[in-house]
């Protein structure tokens, strides 16, 4: 599996802490719920965060026809997106050296909007993600809510990843300091099912 | 307790999911640990993820004086910047009603350097924010890792917030329909301390 383009915007930090392999950018794309998406109206940078789910090799976002939000975005404008799991706090013996364990992936490009027969698959996505076969079950979209509703595409190929994980990395004459040292992992867990009635 | 300025770039989306009182602002951004922040470089859209923490009414953040990123943000570009939070996924009847319970922030505006007294302060408030009690223990910062790290303070004054919390809102007619609606709480916690020896 080839690599994704890091681009003229890619990650210019800690080379370590790169990386552009597509497995590692699916994993966390399937894992994480929430995109913050970055762009420029009249001049000025904006961000909203947004469900999305990964189909391939692109993204896909919906919101209300009617927001503002998605008539800036569906005229093409450029975006980058970023979406970011935390895995840990990394405490070290000193305060330079405290850092995160996390994995995140920044997408730059430009959105398309989805129409057709492929905004129907696409809105059954955003319900499967939820919950596996749970597209069949529900009541499917109406004209009027299709209507309202505009799905967008985000094409993944200038796409730049960067992680931290493995232990605090204290400098060698502070490994005798007195102060405990590690992790604290953090985890996101999805509760119990709570059904309404 | 006065509520901030939604000011130019305000939410203007749905009015019953908008929130500007600053209780809850100060709620989720002492809850969550990595905002992402939105500028603009050489006229394009960037994004990164970076950890945050409030102190008082300014966000805190810090990174390597060499990263391009600080140097951008640092020179007075405007930003914006968001703090997400999800609570649970929210399972409806109907495909369109599908949504998440979330809190949101968003902040607009300039981050300036912290020095002197002020940064020394700072840097123990990212170290506190890992534990309380921490600053004191760990080694703080020497001369060279003070001059390579470059705190940044964004004042808490252009502030939105949004939110969804509660059951999924279906509509009347399909209340009856043979499918499982609810929803499924999201939990974000810290692990025990995994020690490293």
């Amino acid at each position: 599996m080839s690599d994704y383009s890091a681009g003229e915007h890619g990650v210019r930090q800690l080379a370590q802490r790169a990386r552009s392999d597509r497995q590692f950018v699916h994993q966390v794309l399937d894992e994480g719920w929430v995109a913050h998406v970055s762009f420029i109206d009249d001049g000025a940078p904006m961000i909203i965060p947004i469900y999305y789910v990964r189909d391939g090799e692109r993204l896909l976002m919906h919101g209300s026809r009617k927001a503002r939000v998605m008539r800036v975005l569906s005229s093409g404008v450029p975006l980058a997106l970023c979406v970011t799991l935390l895995d840990a706090l990394v405490l070290a013996r000193s305060a330079f050296h405290h850092s995160m364990n996390y994995r995140s992936v920044i997408v730059h490009g430009r959105a398309v909007e989805v129409t057709g027969e492929d905004k129907v698959l696409a809105l059954d996505l955003f319900i499967e993600r939820f919950e596996a076969g749970r597209a069949a079950q529900v009541r499917r979209a109406n004209a009027s809510e299709d209507k309202a509703t505009m799905v967008l595409a985000v094409p993944l190929v200038e796409v730049a990843a960067k992680t931290r994980s493995g232990p605090p990395m204290d400098d060698a004459e502070d490994m005798a300091l007195a102060v405990s040292a590690g992790l604290r992992p953090i985890h996101t867990v999805l509760g119990d099912f709570e059904v309404d009635r």
